[in-house]
């Protein structure tokens, strides 16, 4: 599938990562970067990552057949709603981590025909770095994608978004954005909470002590903060029901440890070691 | 400073690592390796970690003028006393991941003047692979080893054991061994605990939905089951402490989450940004 253009709602790591990857496999002519920040968009422009930018969404997106929305989560469904609008016949999709309320706010703000033409989904893909400057054509290599179709959408739109993102590299997977979410809040959110937790809670005069142990583990805690509010709170629900699954299991280390039962613990690590060795490093 | 004769207890990836550091920097004529398995002494040998090997301690030891103890923590104060036993004027150190334990099982079973050749050590220092074929010569460079000596321990010793990992490459810096298993316990330890109770609360299915921030938060669950028992089993009573205090911060988040309060979740994002930022990638 090959389009004549393609606009780029928000360059940073992934926007600007899906441009160069666009780019590289010869799949659009053009590719409208849309941005907030002159900035942005001149570094998108500089990389090569888009080959037109304007910080005007209306016009950005008016002659495109296919607009992806990569702002961060609390911008995504406004940009949806506004691409959909200026775009009448657009495929619209985003890159949102979280989806459900995505989904609903759409759903409140467009027409149920304009509806129709979205497609929400969400790579799995990223880092602690930001921006345009941390792109990279292969980002989405290997990586699974997640888009979540509600009822009425056009299976014209799923094939359209399920093509974009596998002829960039990545395994697409459709489910529900209830589903996502919950899943999301185990493998993601959860984990952001946690290691934001873990940094938090060392003293300033114990860091020098800390090892690649503490670094790997606490290393999502360096995320921009704004954007992790906006998905944790946009994913409370699942988040609240993940963490206390973790404080349960978590408790069961601790009463290990409390009743000095060898055996136990090393059940409990063997468990996590199981989980994590079927990742591979 | 330089030995005729130095030994290694235990050639994994701390003592192989040690080993391969003292030749590289010509530090010792002789570097004996002690192992209770034979191949891993093999293997030692062949990666040029040791000039010898012997599975037998009293005789690897007999001349030494040194004697480093890079066992599994739980065998770490047997090999200790072992070692001052059949070197009767050697310098005895160790590189365990807690150092009270081991002091007090070393005083009651050594007499009072043996006891003050010995210097507790712990190489901060380290990763989840283990064993000699992980070894590498720069393993101590820019890292720091923190020393335990106490009251009686023989000055000459110290100073032995501080030139013995400057010379290698690491910082050394000297504390209680009760103020090095509080520290560890918040920076090492605990992290441990987190990292392997969060990939254990994960579900099988979940997995394929993980990317690298799960990926890096639970790295250290892949970690030696055995091991991290013995250091979580002989540092219980500060973990305990250290997980109390994890779980009141992660219960500030979870009452920010459920409370809907975006400005609460902000600060504590914030302070665990603030922390992790400060340790640089």
């Amino acid at each position: 599938m090959h389009w004549k253009s393609v606009a780029i709602i928000g360059v940073g790591l992934i926007g600007g990562s899906l441009g160069l990857a666009l780019r590289r496999a010869g799949l659009a002519d053009e590719i409208v970067g849309v941005g907030r920040r002159a900035a942005s968009l001149r570094a998108a422009e500089k990389i090569g990552a888009v080959t037109r930018a304007t910080t005007d969404l209306a016009e950005g997106v008016a002659d495109c057949e296919l607009i992806v929305v990569c702002s961060p989560v609390h911008l995504v469904a406004e940009h949806v709603r506004d691409a959909l609008q200026h775009a009448p016949t657009a495929i619209v999709t985003d890159a949102g981590s979280t989806k459900r309320q995505i989904l609903d706010e759409v759903r409140k703000a467009s027409s149920a025909s304009d509806v129709r033409r979205f497609v929400g989904g969400h790579p799995i893909a990223g880092g602690e770095r930001n921006g345009p400057a941390a792109a990279r054509a292969e980002l989405f290599e290997d990586r699974l994608v997640v888009l979540t179709p509600a009822r009425g959408t056009d299976p014209r739109a799923v094939a359209t978004v399920e093509a974009l993102w596998q002829q960039v590299g990545a395994r697409t997977l459709r489910m529900s954005a209830a589903a996502h979410d919950r899943i999301l809040a185990a493998t993601s959110h959860t984990p952001h909470v946690i290691a934001a937790a873990l940094a938090a809670a060392t003293r300033d005069e114990d860091l020098p002590f800390t090892g690649s142990g503490w670094a790997d583990t606490t290393r999502i805690a360096a995320g921009d903060v704004e954007l992790w509010c906006q998905i944790l709170d946009q994913n409370r629900a699942h988040v609240l029901k993940s963490l206390d699954k973790f404080a349960k299991v978590l408790a069961n280390f601790r009463s290990a440890l409390e009743e000095h039962d060898a055996r136990k613990l090393v059940r409990l690590l063997t468990a996590g070691k199981k989980q994590r060795d079927s990742l591979g490093s």
